[in-house]
């Protein structure tokens, strides 16, 4: 039996109209494959030497000589930070430069190394570097948004199956990410409480949709998933900015990052994903009404909903069946 | 280079960064295979023989006592209009039955007729059993909502690619349309005119972004086209109301669809496409500040743009390169 779902971070109405049963066979056939080598001569992460790319942020954290993680230019980027800021109409349309910033952040040198695989300081670092950027960008009063996200798998130009994500600062807010901020803000007005932290709180008590949790984080399928499978990792208490997160909670991310990721693994394969930070303009200063999350989409093409170009979601899966075989994967 | 731009229709920055050329082989390869039978046994639709299933609107246009256009029930609809309407809370986040409506246009017995092979009447057609469907159904006053739209080609379940298209009546009003309504309203709040009224006059006399137009419709690659080829059509004059368009419109709705079919399948093949019509909410008086139209989108999987997850749309066609090569195609 079908129902329409609706939360309040968006404030759209998603309708989840489960199928008989998951069918994991036709999940499992998109699978990336797995017996990769480590190292591949046709990958340019692979075969990144530094000679001609700028490098903007290096860890060595395994102290072997070598690099660990690297941040560098995106190739043919389509925005810079060289770019002058200029605005201007055109009739009743509205044009800006191309300022900005895109960045790769490769997350490994091997060219295998799928997150599920990773060890937790290898996750914990990729979170510092997206913290190290914003930091050092945000002294860029011109860029108003970074927003980190990884697509494994998806697309031609993204079968770099080398590890690595990437980001895009913009001199505006992603649409998106407004939404979540108007809805995010109406909340609050009225309910004088943040959205998010009443979310962490009602799915901490009913506990179905929960896949884990630990002290700093949760990991949930959200009430309202638009797609099967969709994940938050939301901190615990309110924070809206990232990079304002404490020591020790890059540490219980990496931590549930990794427990998610294996979940997933042993639940639907190595299918692929898309993963997107979900944080605070970076001028703002700290934000009671937003906080900051995680979301993580696979993609499950024998499932493809359609978005129908109105934006209607329609999920053939139950968040609280993805939550139960997330949360009762052994690994 | 590349710049950011915006439309009041949706309010949002798009990236349009154009790549050096446009690549039409890498897109022609994509294209469903033309060489199609009429009949397909393994086609449900054209097995069609109506004994199970109810039909909701029949044509016979040809007049040789066998259908031309079916409108039927989906088979295993997730909305049903027989499910009464409920609504309830569930702490914070709130609760619909899945009260609506899904439904299949059949658009041809023939296994093999694309869009762009269909003769005039028969697209007429198509856009009158849209228009009979609303007048049908907006009687039903629980219904906010009916979305027509094509997903040609695009995904597994899809992957019927016998000629049809789909219709979802929602208790509520989409996502993406709600935005536009809301955008639309702020403009005509702010300039006492209609934005599409606006975008269609500006494109007329700018002509760059122009493909073809005809007495009522104009068809363009719109200024700030989130997608490569992006295609919205809309009527010359202020129209809020699909289902009012006045009998001469439908034939000249047919003449634009057909024309913009043919000059994609000569400039892109037979790709995989996404079209949807945007209306006025059903149960609405005309409005001053929205206005009707369809949009078209192909699907380029050579250029899958990051959505990012943030909705930052990266576009690496310029709509003008777009437009001038629709415009320039003969056939």
């Amino acid at each position: 039996m079908s129902e329409y779902r609706k939360d309040p971070v968006l404030n759209q109405w998603v309708i989840i109209a489960p199928e008989k049963t998951i069918s994991y066979p036709a999940i499992k056939e998109q699978a990336i494959p797995e017996n990769l080598p480590e190292f591949d001569e046709n990958c340019p992460f692979c075969k990144f030497n530094g000679e001609d790319t700028k490098i903007l942020l290096k860890y060595d954290f395994r102290n072997n000589g070598k690099w660990d993680l690297l941040v560098i230019p995106a190739p043919n980027p389509f925005l810079r930070v060289e770019t002058e800021l200029q605005k201007e109409g055109e009739g009743i349309f509205d044009l800006m430069s191309g300022t900005g910033a895109n960045e790769i952040i490769i997350e490994s040198p091997k060219h295998n190394e799928f997150t599920y695989k990773m060890d937790l300081n290898r996750v914990e670092q990729i979170f510092w570097a997206y913290h190290d950027r914003i930091v050092d960008l945000k002294n860029d009063k011109r860029l108003e948004y970074l927003l980190f996200f990884k697509e494994f798998g998806i697309t031609p130009e993204n079968k770099i199956i080398h590890p690595h994500s990437k980001m895009i600062a913009t001199t505006f807010i992603p649409a998106h990410i407004e939404l979540e901020l108007l809805s995010a803000e109406d909340y609050f007005s009225y309910k004088d409480r943040c959205v998010f932290c009443d979310i962490v709180k009602q799915e901490r008590k009913e506990g179905i949709r929960v896949i884990s949790q630990n002290e700093d984080f949760i990991s949930i399928c959200p009430y309202a998933s638009r797609f099967p499978f969709e994940i938050w990792i939301l901190p615990q208490k309110h924070i809206s900015h990232f990079e304002m997160s404490s020591k020790i909670m890059f540490y219980h991310l990496a931590e549930i990052y990794l427990d998610t990721f294996k979940r997933l693994n042993k639940v639907l394969g190595n299918v692929p994903y898309h993963t997107v930070l979900h944080t605070s303009p970076v001028q703002e200063e700290s934000l009671e009404f937003y906080h900051w999350h995680i979301e993580i989409y696979p993609i499950l093409n024998c499932y493809s909903a359609p978005q129908s170009g109105g934006g209607i979601f329609v999920n053939p899966v139950k968040p609280e069946d993805a939550a139960k075989a997330l949360r009762e994967a052994t690994f």
